[in-house]
C-alpha cells in the first residue's frame, strides 16, 4: 500500500509533472491488437508495410493504455484518485512502431470542488506523450476526481 | 482477408449499426487493469467493494478497448479503413462490473473528403455502449479515415 501524498488540494493548475517512459515491443503491440484492435496494420508487420503507416504501428487504444500506465505509477498510485468521468480532445497525431521509446508529461489545467460530493475536487489535465524523436504521439485532456484533503461545508 | 464492403462513400451520414455485444469477467478486468490501469479498485475485489463504485469495475481504457473490438470485428474489419486522427467527448458513464454485456452503437454524424489526400474520405462518428440493464456506459465521438471507392480530382 501506498501512502497518499496528493489530495485535490495538491493539485495546482499549472503544475507539471514527467510521469516517466515506457518502450513498446512488436511483440506487445501485436498482443494488444489481436486481442482489441485487430486491423492488418496493427497485427502484421508486412501489412503494416503495406499501409499508409509505413510499418506495423500500436493500436492507438494501446498508446492510451500505455499513457494510463505510466500515469497510474508515477502520480495516480499516490493520490487519493476516484477515477475519471471523461475525455476531450484526444489526439492520435503520430504512430507509434515497435521500438518506440515513449515519455509522458502531465499539466494540471484547472481546478474546482464538486458541488454535489463535497469530499470531493474536479482536475482537467493535459497529457502529451512523445516519442524519442521528440515527436508527440499522443494529446489528450480530461478529467479527474481526487478524495479533498479538507471536506467543504454545504452552502447556506 | 475479408471483402472491402464499406468505402468511404458508402458510409452514410445519419446510418446507424449495431456492433454486437461482449461480455467482461472479473479474470479480464484484472489482468488488463494489471498491466495498464492498476488503481486498486480495478485489480483487487475488496478494494473495488470498499471504493465508491462498491465493486471491482473495468478500466475505462478496458471499456475503451471493447468497443474497439467491436468496431473492428462488426464494422471495420469490411472497410477500407485507414485509422483515426483523434476522438472528442469520451464519457466514462457508469462503472463497469465483472460479468457485465456492453452492446455497442455506431452511428455516422459527418462525413466530407479529404482536401490534401484524393484518395480518402474523413467520417465522424458516434458510439454508445449499454450494459445489459440498458445503461450507458461509454458515450464517445471520434474520426475514422476511409479510402474513397472513387478518388477526387484536384481542385483547379
Amino acid at each position: 500500500m501506498s501512502t497518499i501524498k496528493y489530495y485535490w488540494e495538491d493539485l495546482e493548475p499549472g503544475s507539471v509533472r514527467e510521469l516517466g517512459s515506457v518502450t513498446v515491443s512488436a511483440e506487445e503491440i501485436k498482443e494488444f491488437a489481436e486481442q482489441f484492435d485487430p486491423q492488418p496494420f496493427h497485427v502484421d508487420e508486412a501489412a503494416g508495410r503495406r499501409s499508409i503507416f509505413g510499418n506495423l504501428c500500436a493500436s492507438g487504444w494501446h498508446t492510451c493504455a500505455l499513457a494510463m500506465k505510466l500515469t497510474v505509477e508515477n502520480f495516480l498510485r499516490d493520490s487519493a484518485s476516484m477515477g475519471s468521468p471523461g475525455l476531450e480532445n484526444l489526439r492520435w497525431l503520430k504512430p507509434v512502431y515497435p521500438g518506440d521509446t515513449l515519455t509522458l508529461k502531465h499539466t494540471i489545467l484547472e481546478s474546482r470542488p464538486l458541488r454535489k460530493r463535497l469530499d470531493t475536487g474536479l482536475v482537467r489535465s493535459a497529457w502529451e506523450m512523445a516519442n524519442q524523436n521528440g515527436e508527440t504521439v499522443l494529446q489528450m485532456e480530461g478529467y479527474g476526481m481526487f478524495r479533498r484533503r479538507h471536506p467543504g461545508t454545504p452552502e447556506a
